[in-house]
């Protein structure tokens, strides 16, 4: 197989065995959906998951890392509107109510809950909203596209769209998954919840063993603004509804594919993008020098707001090789911006004013001429729409 | 002596020994004073410096370097308009035909004197400007108030005024100095920048240790946006010609007294500041561990957008903590803004619309409850003027 496109049609629901939904329960107070479903039929309930790095945790985190040492869910029950982080031992409670609800309705224990929050940090969740929601995103569970988009967007908070994505190989399996995220991302071993789904015969070992692979590639080398969120959360789910095994490294290809796909789509809806940056750092002294670098660039607000104008201004990216933990050697430094060669051998080379960036696309391309290790990272441009929305929204 | 208030007159000039001036030679388009020059008359010409930790160095960075190793410097000569950085062994041939005009003009050799630049990176500096500039600025050295002014005016580059302070001992000797930097800001050893006089009786083993003491917590504490310069440096020059030789501690507290009131100018007139920010860590593992949370907080795009808008979005700062690179407990976690404490042991304090940050100054104290470590780091919010001065100028 090669290149595979992922689809955006059912998410979720795609693979064989599962059932979603997204409604309305009464958390945010806009009327907008913000509960979420994700039913695993089976017959497997292999799972595996990825959490946030971040030491201050969310509730539903600190539940879900639980019920994932069991590498078995059921469910996934989502919330937006409130992050239940910051809420101590009663945010705890919640979660666990929520978990203890959702199972009963299901019909199975509430360790094979998996939940998810997301939202305002440092309140606490309506219950008296949370809770009857419960039964009516139940009864509008469905195996449909429409339903897969239901959940996708369930999960919204500053997202302008939902993000899902679905890929079928050719054998006769598929991997599908939604996510969210808009700004307070820079995802540290998952993103700002996603939930993927598959058909495939898989056990929990090559389950979790693909998704880090994935995940090491894709959700984490995305940064919007290099804030790690209290609530990333990425649970995998397996039905194993198609009856086909693929090989590990089959199943890792179309998984990863169908990971990109919505961290493009996280990307391009980041909280005020006007451009799409990808950082690509190349002849570093190793992998993980290379990443250093490409995030520091990335991050750096001074470069992102010369991409905001539209400006290949190659010093302000020189500056931040250089103040990134990782071997430089400043006269080895060769930038390329859109295809131009700005900067060669450490200084001025060929003009800047060739290189372009007027478009949505920028490609950051550092060579440091030391050694072999390279790494990738997609990031945005800092704009007046990131400064307005996050200085006049308060999540 | 309590609490040494700084006064803003002469800057560099006021320590007995010093002459400066600052002049228009040609190097800015706009006309505006873009050459400066301090020189030390002596008896001693005792120096220490401290620059940038960017792997990046700009040619003016290398060459102070190796004049400093001597610990002896009879004058600085610096310009703004251009950074002379990424300009490789050319740009460095500028820097020493610039220190070679300057030790002609005043009988001295080219190793005594170091050289400054600070600008727009990757282009080369005018030096058909620059070196007929030298005649001008040393015909207009003075030790007035107003020649003092004239250098930190000549540096200045998105600086909106000029910083200098000086603070004079009951004894009969004093510090004096100026800094420039508004943006590009994280001084990491010193800031884009700064010379400080002083007519104490110093050798250059108490120049440094004090220099180095009085860095550590003033100009290393402040950060604008993370973005650590390539050009930083801090020179300190002594005449001795006070005659007075102050005990180190003595010579230390009012250096870091004159160092401290330097950055908070720098901070006041950061590139599109509308808030003054104090970041406070206490009961940390280590000061290393507090500074790691006081400087992830201050950077944080999503703290620094929420206060831009005034508001006490508690949650973003528990996040900020939490992604930090230091020991934290989440659940002994307690965050004070201006005087209100809106967290307590993790979770919702007291009410958030109690904290007022529609004021000019914002006070976080964070307290881990782990230790005894504590830092404080000086910050601003991130506004659109910050967004538009660095997306429409390119520098």
């Amino acid at each position: 197989m090669t290149s595979p496109v992922p689809t955006r049609e059912a998410g979720v629901a795609a693979p064989a065995g599962f059932r979603a939904a997204g409604v309305h329960a009464g958390i945010k107070a806009s009327g907008r959906k913000d509960l979420a479903l994700v039913v695993n039929d089976g017959p497997l309930d292999v799972a595996a998951g990825v959490f946030t790095t971040n030491k201050v945790k969310a509730a539903p985190v600190l539940w879900s890392q639980q019920v994932l040492t069991q590498r078995r869910v059921r469910a996934v029950v989502l919330n937006s509107g409130c992050a239940n982080a910051c809420t101590g031992p009663k945010g705890f409670q919640d979660t666990h109510a929520t978990a203890e609800k959702v199972a009963e309705v299901l019909g199975c224990g509430a360790g094979e809950i998996a939940v998810c929050s997301t939202g305002l940090i440092g309140e606490r969740i309506p219950m008296d909203a949370l809770l009857p929601g419960i039964g009516t995103v139940h009864s509008a569970l469905a195996a449909t596209p429409a339903a897969g988009l239901d959940a996708a967007t369930a999960v919204m908070t500053t997202d302008s769209v939902p993000k899902h994505a679905e890929l079928r190989h050719a054998s006769g399996w598929s991997v599908g998954g939604f996510a969210k995220g808009a700004g307070m991302c820079a995802p540290n071993m998952a993103t700002m919840l996603s939930v993927v789904t598959t058909d495939a015969v898989v056990d929990a070992e090559v389950a979790d063993a693909a998704l880090r692979a994935a995940v090491g590639t894709t959700f984490n080398r995305l940064t919007v603004d290099s804030s790690t969120s209290t609530n990333d959360t990425l649970l995998l789910l397996a039905s194993g509804a198609s009856g086909v095994t693929p090989t590990p490294a089959e199943f890792t290809e179309v998984l990863t594919a169908v990971c990109l796909d919505l961290v493009r789509q996280l990307q391009a809806d980041a909280e005020g993008v006007t451009k799409h940056v990808g950082v690509t750092v190349s002849g570093a002294a190793s992998d993980a020098d290379a990443e250093k670098v490409a995030r520091a660039v990335a991050d750096d607000p001074l470069v992102k707001t010369a991409f905001f104008g539209s400006d290949p201004n190659w010093g302000r990216i020189a500056m931040a090789v250089g103040k990134a933990d990782a071997e430089v050697d400043p006269d080895r430094l060769d930038i390329t911006l859109n295809g131009v060669k700005v900067c060669a051998g450490g200084v001025r080379g060929e003009d800047r004013s060739l290189a372009d960036l007027s478009g949505k696309e920028i490609t950051v391309l550092v060579e440091l001429g030391i050694g072999t290790g390279a790494a990738t990272v997609l990031s945005t441009d800092l704009s007046h729409a990131y400064v307005e929305e996050n200085s006049a929204y308060s999540s």
